[in-house]
């Protein structure tokens, strides 16, 4: 992996991340698709779009459909036909949200399934190596995502285990990483087989598509784009020191890219923003930096002016299922009765083909009537409205402009 | 409307029918889309599956949004954004459906809602009105859907007062088609809201897009393309004689259109067969002929070579959404443990988006882990099976092949 940053503004970044799988422009928004799937949204709509990088969920993925069945396929690209960057998170998020039914240790933590309540176990070596044959180009080390409220003492232990796994992880990982399922023997599955049987891709002119034929020399010629990239991520909870201290032994193993994990878990919004600019002055600037887990499209905007360049949320897809649309007018709540004659587009100043072509009035129908176009719609929609964001914040730092105003 | 035979083949019929909003070639088969949407797909996918008419059901829409919601918007075309063809049902089936919830006297039926128990009222006038509001370019009479089995005295009589209804349809229809909320005085809203706003539609060059193109000269230029046109249906129960009345009495009254109504509702396959063919014998050659909610792959080849021209049904849509997959190498029940590892495409000659790019594997996947995308690509692609399926048997009657083979 290979990370460049071409231009700066404050503490703004805009840069350029060269994976396995792609080239991917900093900072930049990562939908997530839990099960190898963007809940609704064919990966040809996501390439549209203009997603460069999607989430799986190691923890679910782990479940359904098992490690072994992607690792098969040539991995998650294969499996999903999803041939730019994914990142996978390594379950400890995952695992921590199941609350009741885990149980941690110094070894690592077990686990019911919250599908049959069967037991299972994540260290971070079986983290590492669920992660290795799910194949993804970047992958995260195994740690404990630290509840809330926590006092100091447990804040410090939790921050120490997660430090013990990032460098058992790390280790793992050196040993295993030629494991990944793609590599220098082969092409990636899905792009091989794309290539072969789908001429749109020929014919695509666009940005991303140059991005993936340069993607293709690299795998060719770049021995150092033929590996996954694991990163570390930083814990410590709402305390600025233990922070610190979490970033500079994450740093003293030494990773490609550093997360800030153990936000977004029910603290104040005002904590979480305070946490992250503050951790944020002790990781190296080289390096990419991942803010888990964040945040609404204001919150994207404030962290990629204060140096983060990647974020991932379920927010702008769950949101839309729920009926809750992001646009350039502010939130619309797309089921009230006031949309019922609305023949306007949901959002005026959006180019998505939703808003090119349909009416509220026919969004609010399909939503009252369960219609499941509803659900495709709306989060191709805020899809668009998020990835769209983080382009025009990209445009923003690179013109030198303060602040990308909403 | 203009029908124009192009060529036959024993009995089948290769041909193109004109209506306001573009040229169907026949036969044709035409997706459900019952609450103006063909569930799960998105419009412009419907148009990329080459779907070149849609049928919307008028009892569900007339709940749900209500007929004068979808007139404000232009009708159905302006409402849900389709510029291509539809057709609406007359209710009369729904309402049939509806069993113990409804009471017909000569005037309409009396009916209760199945959302909440609200009481409603069809009558021919009624369900015209109603077809009109809504502004499909085919609308349907109100018939009676006879019950089967039916002794031959309450077949007949319903078959009666199928014919009385029909006439009391023509007539209401005759005196308020210039209703109609498109027509000589505007271009439908769909179809000029994307010639603005949507740029794709400018560079399709596909056959499609020339049928667009060619039908708005029409809109221009001639008078009968610009209203609605109303077919009569024919019932008669599983008896010969009363088919070949009520086909009479329903040519005596008039219409541009035939279609034969009262079929699949529970009586053998072998039946309704003999009841197609003998009821086609009675219809003129140079109308089209609808032949309502049929059928099976197999069914819908087996009555375009008796002299079908349009045909409808649920069963490529509602199989999907229960994993039933049709295929070139027969049904594939997509959720069996068998495929979990299958890394082929789910049809091999298929070209559809789905089978180009995604494996059984990830088909099976998606189902088992109850993800909405599964909906989604399951019906892209039987939607796709059936529409290639009637392009060959058009192919096949233009080389006047004797039988399309499966």
């Amino acid at each position: 992996m290979e990370f460049h940053i071409a231009t700066t503004h404050g503490k703004a970044r805009a840069g350029r991340l060269l994976t396995p799988h792609g080239e991917i422009e900093t900072p930049v928004f990562m939908p997530v698709g839990t099960l190898a799937s963007v809940k609704g949204v064919p990966q040809d709509t996501l390439e549209e779009l203009g997603a460069q990088i999607i989430l799986g969920n190691t923890y679910h993925l782990y479940l359904r459909p098992g490690v072994e069945t992607i690792r098969r396929m040539g991995g998650l690209h294969g499996f999903m036909a999803w041939p730019r960057t994914i990142l996978t998170d390594s379950g400890g998020f995952q695992v921590f949200s199941l609350n009741e039914l885990r149980k941690v240790t110094e070894e690592g933590v077990t686990f019911r399934s919250h599908l049959d309540g069967s037991s299972h176990f994540f260290s971070p070596e079986s983290a590492m190596e669920a992660q290795i044959g799910l194949g993804a180009d970047i992958i995260m080390a195994f740690d404990e995502c630290t509840e809330y409220p926590a006092d100091r003492d447990r804040v410090r232990s939790s921050m120490e285990l997660t430090a013990r796994w990032a460098a058992r992880s790390k280790k793992y990982f050196a040993e295993h990483k030629h494991q990944v399922p793609w590599g220098k023997s082969h092409q990636p599955s899905a792009v091989s087989r794309q290539q072969k049987q789908v001429p749109r891709f020929a014919r695509n002119d666009n940005e991303e598509s140059q991005n993936e034929q340069r993607t293709g020399n690299w795998q060719l010629g770049t021995g150092n784009l033929l590996t996954q990239s694991l990163f570390g991520i930083v814990q410590g909870g709402m305390d600025r020191d233990l922070r610190k201290e979490s970033a500079e032994r994450t740093i003293g193993i030494g990773f490609p890219g550093y997360a800030i994990g153990g936000l977004s878990v029910g603290e104040p919004r005002a904590l979480t923003r305070e946490i992250v600019e503050s951790t944020l002055e002790h990781l190296p600037a080289e390096k990419p930096r991942y803010l888990m887990g964040v945040g609404t499209p204001e919150e994207i905007v404030e962290y990629a002016s204060l140096g983060v360049d990647m974020m991932d949320c379920v927010l702008p897809t769950r949101a839309a299922r729920h009926g809750l649309l992001f646009t350039s007018e502010g939130r619309v709540s797309i089921k009230q009765a006031r949309y019922a004659q609305d023949q306007g587009p949901l959002d005026p100043n959006c180019a998505c083909r939703v808003c090119q072509r349909y009416s509220r009035a026919y969004l609010r129908h399909l939503y009252a009537s369960n219609e499941v176009l509803a659900q495709v719609l709306n989060t191709i929609h805020n899809l668009s409205f998020y990835l769209d964001t983080m382009r025009r914040v990209r445009h923003s730092i690179s013109l030198g402009e303060v602040r990308f105003s909403f």
